[in-house]
């Protein structure tokens, strides 16, 4: 199940109201929006022909539109004019997370959207406890997508970031190693795993168009995984904390838009 | 209910498990834990007479132990030796929280001292649904305490930052004002409210000794607070994001900290 709608404030402000179409394209099309936002228009928003609402289509375009038809063929909106999207963050970060248990990754799709990032990517690691098969079969990659979709909605972003297909951790590491540009790859390890890791504090510090932030799973890395690394990114701790994997994404890329000036 | 117990890695490492111990002074000591602690040595962990444990007192003491006695009359444990607690931060953060709504204010207390915060504040503002009445009657700071607690256990730190009773927004705002020392107070804003805020890069950004942070509930603050806070501390937000107000105590701590050159 999705996170409920927890737009309490926009219930009372229906002007604000705001859907992912993922077909606006220009001021006067008219859009067909896909089956789950029509239903939270309709039975949750109780939104009629008529009344005005903004559609984002996921890729930074913003509309202010207006319900043209809402009834059981679906709902369509008359785009009127294109609006200045929120403004996305100037370092894109790809969150490249091991996959949490239960809801947790769920969390953290939806977390690591209102923060900002421009993709999350996936991991399957040696402790993690779920495989890429697996993943596959609950078709998971398609709820992510909608919690992202949802996060999107409510934090007032026009970008969906992708979800990316699941890799296998030395695939993520060899995918790290064919990198050529500036871009520096980070991972997160604990101050007791013996890596050579440094506190962010004492890294270079100068703005980053690109980065990709790499986050381990419950359990921890496994040593040949921080070996791997070791090679292809650097390392990298928040100090004497223990903190929950599941906390951990969220105050990870806070402490990196602080550095990189996003905050 | 205070949050499950989560540490499955401890079980199968039992040496590990580490248990509040309020009376726990010197090494020779022999020390009775609180029900709660002993229910989960001796049900959860199902340690033994002879066991080895850690200890903390939650005011920065730190002890091996050996299980004394473990029984239906309690469970006392035998000091060992002091051990070296994991290090506090440098910057003493009071995290003012307004408090949200449901078990969210739970995550917030669970998170903050998971992160490494000096105190806790509730406070009662214009917006939160809840009455410092009401707060008491339900034995809402108890139950804080207890999560204190339980999340200092998970996260190593042998010093429990204590909940502090309470206060309406007004009274908060007069205490900041009577403040001589250079400690600053910050107040995290929405970017739309209109109040005369900077961005936390654009902030002073030398080391500090102590802090307030003060952090709105879900409905944002009311107008008239965000005039009389800005006598007494410094407005500042985020960039335009529109974060959820449970997961913004996480990012502004976070940011801090990294600021404040902790992480």
């Amino acid at each position: 199940m999705v996170p409920q709608c927890d737009c309490a404030t926009v219930h009372n402000l229906r002007v604000h109201a705001r859907f992912h179409a993922p077909d606006a394209q220009v001021p006067g099309d008219l859009v067909l929006l896909p089956t789950e936002e029509a239903e939270h228009l309709t039975r949750v928003l109780r939104l009629k022909a008529g009344d005005s609402l903004r559609v984002f289509n996921g890729r930074g375009g913003e509309f202010d539109a207006t319900v043209e038809q809402a009834g059981k063929s679906g709902v369509r909106v008359r785009l009127r004019s294109a609006r200045q999207p929120a403004k996305e963050a100037s370092v894109a970060i790809t969150l490249a997370q091991a996959v949490l248990k239960g809801d947790k990754m769920d969390d953290v799709v939806r977390d690591a959207v209102m923060l900002g990032v421009a993709a999350i990517q996936p991991v399957v690691t040696e402790r993690t406890e779920i495989t890429r098969a697996l993943l596959a079969r609950g078709r998971r990659g398609d709820r992510w997508e909608r919690i992202a979709i949802s996060s999107a909605k409510q934090c007032g972003r026009a970008t969906v970031p992708p979800i990316l297909e699941p890799l296998e951790f030395p695939d993520l590491a060899d995918a790290l190693a064919t990198l050529t540009l500036p871009q520096p790859a980070l991972m997160f390890v604990e101050p007791d795993t013996g890596a050579d890791a440094s506190m962010l504090s004492e890294m270079d510090q100068s703005p980053q168009r690109e980065a990709t932030v790499i986050i381990g799973p419950e359990g921890g890395w496994a040593s040949g995984e921080i070996e791997r690394a070791a090679s292809v990114c650097r390392m990298v701790t928040l100090g004497g904390r223990t903190l929950r994997a599941d906390a951990m994404p969220v105050v990870a890329l806070s402490a990196l838009f602080t550095i990189w000036r996003e905050f």
